[in-house]
C-alpha cells in the first residue's frame, strides 16, 4: 500500500489511494448488521444502497475533505468518516436525480442506475437512506471526539445539501429545463453554485472543520472550494457538449437536446473553456497563503478543470 | 392563549396548543429566506415543502417530544425545535410514501398529495429537503446550547429514520405487499416497529435527550414510546379496516385490497383490538415511576389507541 504522506506520490496515485479507502469504509458502513438504535436492515435496501454508493466513482468530494484536513495536519479514521458522509450525500443525489421523474437516466458509470437494477420505490428509499446515513456518520463520536465539531459538520452538510443548496439547485435546474427562455449567466451561475458547487465547497470545508481550522484558513479553503465547484460544473457542461457516451459512461450530448441551463449555451464552447480555466486559476490563487503544502489541492483544481470523464 | 402548564387544561386542548405552536415554527422554518450557508431557496420548492408540512396534522410526534421534555422539567423554544425536527421527518416520509412508485395516494388529509398538487420531481425534492432540514434544525445551536445534546439528537433521529428504522420498515412493507404468502405476527411486528414505531419512540426519546434525562428515566420513556408506537400502528390497521374515506381523509379499506401486512389480517379484528388495548396499557405501565406527573403522556397513549382518524 502506498503511503499518502509520501511527497513523491503522484496526484493520480493519491486520488486512487483515497478512493480505495473511501470504498472500504462505505462498504463497512453499508452492511446488514444494524447499529445500536436500529432494529433491522432489509437486505434488498442494503443491496440497493451499495449499488448506488459502491460504483467506482473518482471520489473527488471525499478526496477534497481528506486533503483539506491533511493540509491542516489532520488525518485518520475520523477524517475519512467525515469524507464518506459527504460522499454518501453525493451518492444519494445521483440515485434520486436518475429517477424517471427527474433526469430519467438508465446508466450511471456504465452500470444500470439503481431504479433500473431494482425498482423506483427501492431507489427512492435507497436515496433517502443514504442521505440519512450521511448525518448518522457525521454525528457519531467515531468521527470526532468533540461534539461541537460533529454538530458543525451536520449543520454545514445540511445547509449545503438541502433546499438552499444541492436540492434547491436541482429544483432550479428542472425549472430551467421546463422554461422556454434562454438562461442568463447569472441564473446559471446560481443554479450551478447550488446544484454541484455547494457540496464540493462543503467537502473542502468539512476538512477544515474536522481539522479545527482558524477562521482565516477556513475562509481561504472555502474560497478554493467555491471556485473548484464552479470549475467542476463548467467542465461538466463542456464534457457533455464534446464527449461521446462510451467515454462518459452515461448519455452524452443530452444537454443540447433539452433546454438545460449550461454555460456552454450561454457563453459558447470557447467562452466556457475560458471561464473554466479562470476558475481553476482562482481556486489555485485562493490557496497561495498555504504555499507548497497546498500542492495536492492545487492539482485537484487542475484535475477538476481538465478531467475527461 | 391557553397556558400549557395549567393542570386543568384538557388533553385535547393541550394537544391542540402544541399543534398550533408546531405549525407556527414549521411555517417560520419554511420560508424563502436562506439561512447562513445557504445560497437561495426556490419558491416552488418552499411551496411544495409547506404543502407537505403545513397540512393540519394532529402533530402527535412533536407533542410527545414536548410532553416528555415537560415531564422532566424542560420547555421552551429549543424543545419545540427538536419536536419540529421529528415532525419534519414524519412529513418527508408522507410525501415520499404517497408517490406513485410507493403507495400511490392522491389524497392526504383530504388535500391533494404533494406530487398531485405539484409534480413527482418536486415531491421527491420536497421530501429530500424536509429530511435534510430536520437534521439542520437538530444541529443548530438554537435547539440546545450543549453540542453533545445536539449530536445525540441527530444520531438518534438518523437511526430511527434510516435503513434500520423508518425507511427500512417501508422497504419491508413494500416487500410484504409483493409477497404471495401470509405474513407472520413476528414479521408484522418488526415491520411496524420500524415503519411507524421507530419515529414515535424517538419522538419521546428526543424529549428525554433535550431535557437531560437520567438513564433510568430514558429507559422508562423509551419503553413507553415503543409500546405507544406499536399501539399507534395496530390502531391504524383497525381504522383502515373499519373507517370510510370521509372520516379518514384518504383512501380506506385499501389494506385488504392489497396484500398489505397488517395485524388485523394476522390476528383478526377482535384480536387486533385486544392487542391495541394491551399495548396502550403497557405504555401506561412504563410510566408508573413518574406518578401523576405523567398523566398527559398516559392520556396520549389512550388517545393514540382510541383515535378515530
Amino acid at each position: 500500500m502506498s503511503d499518502p504522506n509520501d511527497p513523491e506520490m503522484t496526484f493520480e496515485n493519491r486520488l486512487g489511494a483515497v478512493a480505495r479507502d473511501v470504498a472500504v469504509l462505505l462498504g463497512d458502513l453499508l452492511t446488514e448488521t444494524p447499529l445500536p438504535g436500529e432494529i433491522a436492515r432489509p437486505s434488498v435496501l442494503v443491496g440497493a444502497m451499495r449499488h448506488g454508493a459502491l460504483n467506482g466513482g473518482k471520489r473527488l468530494r471525499p478526496f477534497l475533505t481528506v486533503e483539506a484536513a491533511r493540509l491542516l495536519g489532520a488525518s485518520g479514521p475520523g477524517v475519512l468518516r467525515a469524507a464518506c458522509a459527504v460522499e454518501l450525500v453525493h451518492c444519494y443525489s445521483l440515485v434520486h436525480d436518475d429517477l424517471p421523474a427527474m433526469d430519467d437516466d438508465d446508466l450511471r458509470r456504465g452500470q444500470p442506475t439503481v431504479h433500473r437494477a431494482y425498482d423506483e420505490a427501492t431507489a427512492i428509499l435507497a436515496g433517502d437512506s443514504l442521505l440519512t446515513l450521511a448525518f448518522d456518520v457525521m454525528a457519531d463520536e467515531a468521527t470526532h471526539p468533540d461534539a461541537s465539531v460533529r454538530a458543525a459538520l451536520v449543520l454545514g452538510l445540511a445547509r449545503a445539501s438541502g433546499l438552499g443548496g444541492m436540492a434547491g439547485g436541482q429544483m432550479f435546474d428542472l425549472a430551467a429545463e421546463a422554461s422556454p427562455n434562454p438562461h442568463t449567466v447569472a441564473e446559471i451561475d446560481r443554479l450551478q453554485a447550488m446544484k454541484t458547487g455547494a457540496l464540493l465547497r462543503f467537502a473542502v470545508e468539512a476538512g477544515a472543520i474536522v481539522a479545527g481550522a482558524s477562521p482565516e484558513q477556513t475562509a481561504q479553503l472555502v474560497a478554493y472550494g467555491k471556485a473548484l465547484g464552479a470549475a467542476f460544473q463548467v467542465a461538466d457542461d463542456i464534457l457533455d457538449a464534446e464527449s461521446d457516451e462510451e467515454t462518459l459512461g452515461k448519455k452524452a450530448g443530452k444537454d443540447a437536446g433539452r433546454n438545460k441551463a449550461t454555460l456552454v449555451k450561454a457563453l459558447g464552447l470557447e467562452g466556457a473553456k475560458k471561464r473554466r480555466d479562470e476558475l481553476a486559476f482562482e481556486a489555485e490563487a485562493a490557496l497561495a497563503g498555504f504555499g507548497e503544502a497546498a500542492r495536492v489541492l492545487v492539482e485537484a483544481a487542475r484535475f477538476t478543470a481538465a478531467r475527461r470523464s
